[in-house]
């Protein structure tokens, strides 16, 4: 497997991160792992994402990273936050133990919804799990400028999570970047 | 020639899938090829595209890959698809054999029609091969965030298409790159 | 100075041409020329442009290159040119010899107006030479599709006319790019 | 610390300098810094961003740029211009020496409004200096064309300020990048 910035040089942390005063919402991108298939070939082994991740906040400006709970956009849903009209709403579904004998046990839904002011919208991620008896939830309004950021960084970011700038950009030799 | 990523590192297979009741279409981007023409000098020898695959699903969730047909999208056409309007339609007309004898015996058209409810586009290809004597006809709903996703994968990938990366992107030495 | 691609591995061409009833429109990136200053710095000693190419049908499916008249058109134009509604109109005006002895003999003028039909735009180049007595023009329909092909590219090549994409991406080693 | 462009191959200096009656304003990116944080591992150390300077005419064609004043437009405030609808308004505050003893010396505030004409923005510069007991004010119209160029540049740059692209586009080896 490559590491998870699509590289062996190390990873490079990044994310834009929205203080608000229930929650915070931290986002950064997911690179696809490649795996080589023969001759040199390569092909995508897992899609890559944008990740969300929402921690509480337990005090003034004071927020509990060990508290978070994260949900990872897929392209689809990335579409979906990208072509967002001003009155749109959208609401995923998760499951982080789909096809295995915890399905169902833990269900997280991300929705977001208009902010009747200024063209930004709400965020609220729901975690429900079933064996430990929580559910959580966060909430993180978003404004306008702050969604154009997320706009035009997932936008530049979903062919790159696609793994479509791979076809011209072989920053790895292939001969490295396999584990 | 170049390899259709565009160097000589081994190709890389990237694409997006949509799987939907009927069938599944698949995209990828293929890069242009280019040629030395003088004192390292390169131009483009065969324009790129981005290749729309179809194929039947034949039971639940399974789909018959040899049964696929391609229809290759021109910069033009991606440019046609990246600014439909909502009520926007669109229709394109191949034949994979023009300018060879076999001219005319197979008519592929590609059309994209609004779809009614949620701002997404119906996409259909039909291909009619006189000298089989078959008629094939493909289905694929695509929502809003679906097309969302296309319409800015096919603007991010439109540019390389063009060969225009190139001119500050030389990822590929000129003495090894070509055959 | 720096080879117009920006580096020193050979030019490669590339260009998106549209032929038309009466003329033919080709568009191709020209990148800044970087001169060292000190040090190992650099900076933009000439700026980029899109350099439009105008030349005449003379026969059915049939052109004169020889007979071109060109348009550079600068970073402000294409700023111009990306945010056209679909109802107006641009007009810029050049003096190839601006600033020398010749200024006023020749003036060129490029006229963007919008087709009635389809969101569209209808390009003309007007050149009059005042020392040959000439005064040529240029017509070439473009189509809502091509325009998108013109849009997505020239914002696509916009920073890197103005040379943003260099702050980051040194693909030619300072001590070889400098003649 | 890295360079401000991100790496050590010496400064690369790219502006787009509008010059009108009163003022003319540049604007450039900064790219953030990086440090090391463990094993390769980097992180952002310092914020990119994109730095207005505003500087006064002096006469016809004559600007000063000992006089000048400095902006640094956020991520976020990047947001706020790239969505900007045609009759918004936005307006930034930003105190130098925030978190010192300075703190509120010296307010600086930029304000864009829409001009009433074509579609661009007023920009205006205010910066009141408490100590120096100082009061500088700078007018700059944009129109829509340049408006565009940087709504255009600013989207591009965005990622990049943010350090987005930093996740594969390893252009320093870890090893020569930190000081």
């Amino acid at each position: 497997d490559f590491a998870s910035n699509g590289n062996n040089l190390g990873k490079v942390f990044v994310d834009y991160t929205l203080f608000k005063g229930k929650a915070a919402l931290s986002m950064s991108p997911v690179l696809p792992k490649f795996s080589k298939i023969n001759a040199g070939n390569m092909r995508v082994e897992k899609k890559g994402s944008v990740l969300l991740t929402f921690f509480p906040a337990i005090g003034e400006r004071k927020y509990d990273w060990q508290k978070k709970q994260v949900f990872a956009l897929s392209a689809t849903e990335l579409g979906s936050l990208i072509s967002l009209g001003p009155a749109d709403s959208a609401e995923f579904f998760h499951d982080p133990s789909m096809k295995t004998s915890n399905a169902g046990q833990v269900r997280k839904s991300l929705s977001v919804k208009p902010l009747s002011d200024d063209g930004g919208y709400y965020f609220s991620l729901n975690v429900v799990n079933a064996m430990l008896k929580t559910n959580e939830r966060f909430y993180v309004p978003v404004s306008k400028a702050e969604f154009a950021v997320m706009r035009t960084s997932f936008s530049f970011i979903l062919p790159h999570i696609m793994g479509w700038d791979r076809l011209f950009n072989h920053q790895v030799p292939a001969s490295t970047s396999v584990s």
